[in-house]
């Protein structure tokens, strides 16, 4: 711009130097007005462009910034959904060992405590948003449902989960893994 | 760069005054140059500005996305903490559940199915980054070790960890909890 500049004041110098002659400084101040005029026109598109250009930016920017926000915020709903998921095979081996049956007082006093353990595992997984699916005797719901068997027995409702073969889990409103029934048709 | 341009302005200006009396058209023209070089000088002045501003709001925005992708990675690793926390009074009990001592048989084969159990919750922490913190034998490090008694046996050489009450957690390179230890002076 610098440079531009000391053109203007040059342009000034010669004009200056011409006058002296009939009228060509006319013809000369209005080239110059021309040519400043022009300058100007494009100064204003580039201006306008640059104006567009940041309004664009400023426009990526809170859109990534919003972006972001929503993935730490998904990142932390579902932050411990890979451990849940891991934890799950030796939560059923723990639910299907208390299931033993046993005439033995001392198998059943050591078989309670370790229903405590079992309980505050689970305790664990629900500060977290983690809690066991609830089948059996509720209506059939295919989102956290799934059906390995059909029967028709008297007494249950139609579509509704008569048995359950294994625990479903949802962690806060996703379904970490679904409850295998057996539904009522 | 506003100062050349008004020693500019200043130049068209003393020779306007020479001109006034008999062309007064040609004021008006130079006028209207005086006038249309301020504006390109006022236009190339807001131009740059606004470059900057350009180029100030890129640098923002770079570090704005470098710093969240910096809050995922580490939100990231330690994903599982609180779960990990949360877990570990149920581990713990289900440690001291399974040093039970028995002379029935059929206590002892139940022990050894939780004992599997309880293998296969570590085995998911690991998967997670987590580890029991190995103490008796080790070297004390305060990092990892609380030394909740001090004592002087034979046999061990000093400083050295020579039983552990409470067993310490890792995840990854933070510390979730140290181990309780006795520590040999």
């Amino acid at each position: 711009m610098e440079h531009e500049e000391l053109e203007a004041a040059d342009a000034v110098g010669s004009e200056e130097a011409e006058i002296s002659n009939d009228k060509p400084e006319e013809v000369s101040l209005e080239e110059q007005l021309k040519e400043a005029l022009n300058k100007s026109a494009e100064l204003e598109a580039k201006l306008a462009d640059a104006e567009n250009r940041y309004i664009r930016l400023q426009a990526d920017f809170d859109n990534s910034r919003r972006r972001a926000r929503l993935d730490i915020e998904a990142s932390e709903k579902y932050r411990a959904q890979k451990l849940i998921s891991d934890l799950l095979p030796a939560i059923d081996n723990f639910e299907r060992a208390l299931q033993m049956e046993t005439d033995s007082e001392q198998v059943k006093s050591v078989l309670q405590g370790m229903e405590m353990v079992y309980r505050s595992l689970l305790e664990a997984l629900k500060n977290e948003g983690a809690e066991q699916i609830e089948s059996v005797g509720k209506e059939f719901d295919p989102h956290i449902h799934q059906a390995v068997m059909q029967v028709e027995v008297e007494g249950f409702e139609s579509n509704t989960v008569v048995e359950e073969f294994q625990k479903g889990y949802i962690l806060k409103d996703r379904v970490i893994r679904p409850a295998m029934v057996k539904v009522n048709q």
